[in-house]
């Protein structure tokens, strides 16, 4: 393959991680998604759930940097430094998928590296939600806007960029084209051909 | 083919219209492009200069909005509405690429639009245009960023939506993974066979 790791960031509602599932199944490469979150877990020490939800913290930069002292990382930091060595062991190892947790910027400098971004019409997002992930909102347009704006700054804080600036990534997919059609794109560009 | 008409919207430099060429010489189809502005003078009674050139020229909203009377378009306005038109009636020939001029915009409501744009990285922009098309600038870093402003710009106007927005598009490819593959991304999307 050209490209033998391929990194998913996505939007929530995307559909992105099915996208992931049925890329990694086709190739017969390993996915790590919800699977990560373990890995980090046991290499920072922390609880899954810590690891999990440490995207939808807010820190404040002003609080961050009078806490912050070389020896004694803020706990999100610890998070997100267990996080860049885990993914980087599991590039080392040999191809796979990654979805999110910042795996496109942590891997930015292996040309190895496929960089694809999944994105899909608000209507869309909010039907995946309810319908096909059972999520509970009382406004599905203002929970998606939610986690997109803690996403974002996750991804700003950590990454010093942008999240979903296409510049960051090889392709972006609008996933209204539909997910086996997604699929496809990321399969083609990886170079790879699908195993039987 | 699942999508018959393909709109390939691009940043200056980024190889787009190479794209653009490669995808209607492969599927066998006609490419719109610099041919579109010779049909546009024809059908407005503009000067082809003129009409090549309207991306270009700012238009105040204020002064716009003063000057504006229903009887009687703003020059600009008009050159738009030829476009437009044009547009209309070359999708309605018959599966073919457009490149640039709003096409996504213009055809936003044909479910047999395929919707693309093409960016890439500011070094390789600044590379192709010097090397390739041979421009001169004294500054191509700032020569590109003024096109991208007025591109960015018209496209604003005319259509009240951001220019390179991914939700505008169905596919946004980074021409840095290869101006050959990222017209194969384009053939494979559009669902259309190669013609040997």
């Amino acid at each position: 393959m050209k490209y033998s790791i391929i990194t998913i960031g996505r939007e929530h509602g995307s559909g992105g991680r099915t996208i992931a599932k049925m890329v990694a199944d086709k190739l017969q490469i390993p996915l790590y998604d919800r699977k990560l979150i373990q890995m980090i877990a046991e290499d920072s020490g922390f609880a899954a759930s810590y690891v999990e939800t440490s995207e939808m913290r807010r820190t404040s930069s002003f609080l961050y940097n009078l806490y912050f002292d070389s020896r004694n990382l803020p706990l999100d930091d610890q998070v997100f430094l267990a996080q860049a060595n885990v993914i980087t062991k599991l590039a080392e190892k040999g191809p796979c998928v990654i979805v999110g947790r910042c795996a496109d910027y942590i891997l930015r400098d292996k040309p190895s590296v496929l960089k694809v971004f999944v994105y899909a019409p608000m209507e869309e997002r909010v039907r995946r939600v309810e319908e096909d992930y059972g999520e509970k909102a009382s406004d599905y347009q203002r929970y998606l806007q939610k986690i997109d704006r803690h996403r974002s700054a996750y991804y700003d804080r950590f990454t010093g960029e942008e999240w979903g600036n296409p510049h960051n990534y090889h392709l972006l997919i609008n996933s209204a084209i539909g997910l086996p059609a997604a699929a496809q794109q990321i399969i083609t560009l990886a170079g790879g051909k699908e195993k039987e």
